[in-house]
């Protein structure tokens, strides 16, 4: 038998590792004949877009380099599938696709959108009687799939966050004056990536001093109030808060025009910024962490990219077993000593939903977050993995 | 006697090491009793706020920990001395704190306003036949002060930004459509850091396919004829760009409006951005590396680091052959192998001045640099810090 396996969505420095455990579990499995990557998540699968992934990635080498690689190497999508019932084309290009190429199960390493496709894939293959194995396997930074104890990707993220918010901290303390650092962290919906700074207290870092989520109530007013509170305390604030947090009322839509008349949409790091500006006039600066946050592999998370490979290897092992239309998920046993098991649920319990920041972790101030997270998350960023290095740069594993 | 240090300016990953340079060899010098070090640079000394240094730094782990920590353990200042027939109290003050705490040479770590302070004070101190000896230790990422090679700093925000432009190439790269990603980088008159991004060449990356300095010719109109030109060969197409880069005419003031009225400048990032957005209409995004740039110890170049705390060493040494009113200064003596010396330099010839990327460098078409910069840069990012880690997180050195 062939496998074939699709990457999907946004970025992460683990999608790659999750891949790499696919591959590596097919090579010691007799059954398994050749392993094909789709170009750009389902869409090669549609297209029939396929690589033998046994010609490129060729050694040992090869897959460390991969594993220490951020972002998708075969590509991605965001592609969604039509419903089963109305979508009869594109369902018959993939299973001619699978088909041709004698593909007997299919691996999806994606966020809540790409366990949609292995719900609706695995339903449409079971009403045409195939025998054919869809097995899903979780990414996202924004760790909010459902089930699962956490993502893979999720680790790597949390810890270029903590490091990164940790140097903010001793940069914006050089000065004798008064200061309010803003680091805006991605999360539209869930907090959990900006509540995870949270580990730095772990540390002796009493920063940030105000954490924000999407979950958190959350008033101008209120802010404003926070950071005087913490200015009588402490020279340089640092805030930490989700692209995702909303401003009540009229100042909900932060839009900027610009010197051409256009209309800007400014993030809220900026918008508080300019709160602060206004209302207090000390110093203050926002940053944005951006795409570092899903692709700084140089400060990848041991942990996370380990457990990335193993889930993408539980999922082959699951699919032998004759398992589909489930998403591998890591289940926690311990916290201290911290022991996870990988197992399948039935993909249909995370396709399109998300798994928010827990509210009993919120304080009542509505402005950090409790010690039960930093003994969550603690765990999810231990381990350095020893980069490989050419001319002082990291080196990256490329297709051609 | 007893000696005296401080830090000024802003930060670097670079400044710590190298008053670990100054401590150590005080530690190592019979003649030396005490290292004090200033609080916020040249204030303390104004102040009379010292501290004892052995007091805090006790270990050799300590100093192993300094290394490693970014920013400015004493804190900084952006204080500039009044010119010395002006300045008579502030200059007293000076020399009563150095007569008080019997202090017979002080090192003042910053970049070229700092060195004005060095030409200043030791004029001053020479005028009223003060034995007392100023040497300068250069810093700063924008490795802009004139007569050394390169500054401390320098090479470890290159390899920062080389590793995170590198990974953002991955990250921009995986989606099928067009898209254009602008990478705004630090330095207002000098482009030695956007320039550097140029060592990803020796990794075989082609990106960044664009790159502009403040030392380039400039247009908006060239700009999108450039990106066109990017856009025929490559999907993903990356700029590197200063953020002093200005657009001429009309349009050199990118000001923003926001909803409530005030003005807001936008960097080049977000200029770019707009005209891609208005002139071609594809997937475009800025980022702006903004202070991780000078702050991002966890991948800092160990030859910028040992560098910083050898020109410290070399500062102190120079005290004490009787040297006072220089500059410490790397010499390069060759590419490969990279071969340095470190000498002083009259600190008149670098106060208040800067060193522009060199126009031989910068191609015809002003929107690349030529291979002799990547020779350039090269050595000054190699190396890795084995960076001493607590609970997933860099330890940084805290005074307290």
């Amino acid at each position: 038998m062939n496998i074939a396996v699709a990457q999907s969505g946004g970025p992460t420095c683990a999608i790659n590792a999750s891949l790499v455990g696919v591959f590596r579990e097919a090579l010691k499995t007799p059954e398994i004949d050749a392993v094909f990557g789709s170009i750009n998540g389902i869409e090669g699968i549609i297209n029939d877009e396929l690589m033998d992934l046994k010609l490129v990635i060729k050694t040992n080498e090869d897959m460390e380099l991969l594993r220490q690689t951020p972002s998708t190497v075969l590509g991605s999508c965001r592609y969604k599938l039509p419903p089963v019932e109305e979508g009869g084309k594109t369902y018959e290009k993939i299973l001619n696709c699978f088909e041709k190429h004698r593909i007997e199960a299919f691996f999806y390493i994606g966020g809540n959108d790409s366990m949609d496709t292995v719900a609706k894939l695995s339903d449409y293959l079971a009403g045409v009687n195939s025998k054919i194995r869809v097995i899903g396997i979780p990414k996202t930074i924004d760790n909010d799939l459902p089930v699962t104890d956490h993502t893979p990707g999720f680790g790597s993220a949390a810890k270029y966050v903590a490091a990164t918010v940790q140097e903010i901290i001793r940069d914006s303390s050089v000065y004798s004056i008064e200061s309010v650092t803003i680091v805006e962290i991605m999360g539209r919906h869930a907090g959990w990536l900006t509540a995870s700074t949270c580990v730095l207290r772990a540390n002796d870092e009493i920063a940030p001093h105000l954490i924000y989520l999407p979950e958190s109530e959350f008033s101008a007013e209120k802010f404003l109030e926070d950071v005087r509170i913490q200015q009588a305390k402490y020279k340089a604030v640092i805030v930490a808060v989700s692209e995702g947090v909303k401003l009540a009322g009229e100042k909900s839509k932060p839009v900027m025009v610009d010197n051409f008349g256009h209309e800007y949409l400014s993030g809220i790091g900026k918008t508080l910024e300019q709160l602060v500006k206004d209302n207090i006039g000390c110093k203050v600066r926002s940053i944005e962490l951006n795409v570092m946050q899903r692709c700084s592999s140089h400060i990848c998370s041991k942990t996370d990219i380990d457990e990335a490979e193993q889930i993408g290897s539980e999922g082959v092992k699951a699919a032998l077993r004759g398992v589909t239309g489930q998403m591998m998920c890591y289940k926690r046993i311990s916290d201290i000593p911290y022991v996870i098991t990988i197992d399948g649920i039935d993909a249909h319990k995370t396709a399109n939903k998300e798994k928010f920041f827990p509210k009993e972790w919120i304080n009542q101030q509505q402005n950090d977050v409790s010690p039960e997270a930093v003994k969550y998350f603690l765990p999810l960023i231990q381990g350095d993995v020893k980069i490989r290095m050419k001319n002082g740069m990291p080196v990256h594993f490329k297709l051609k």
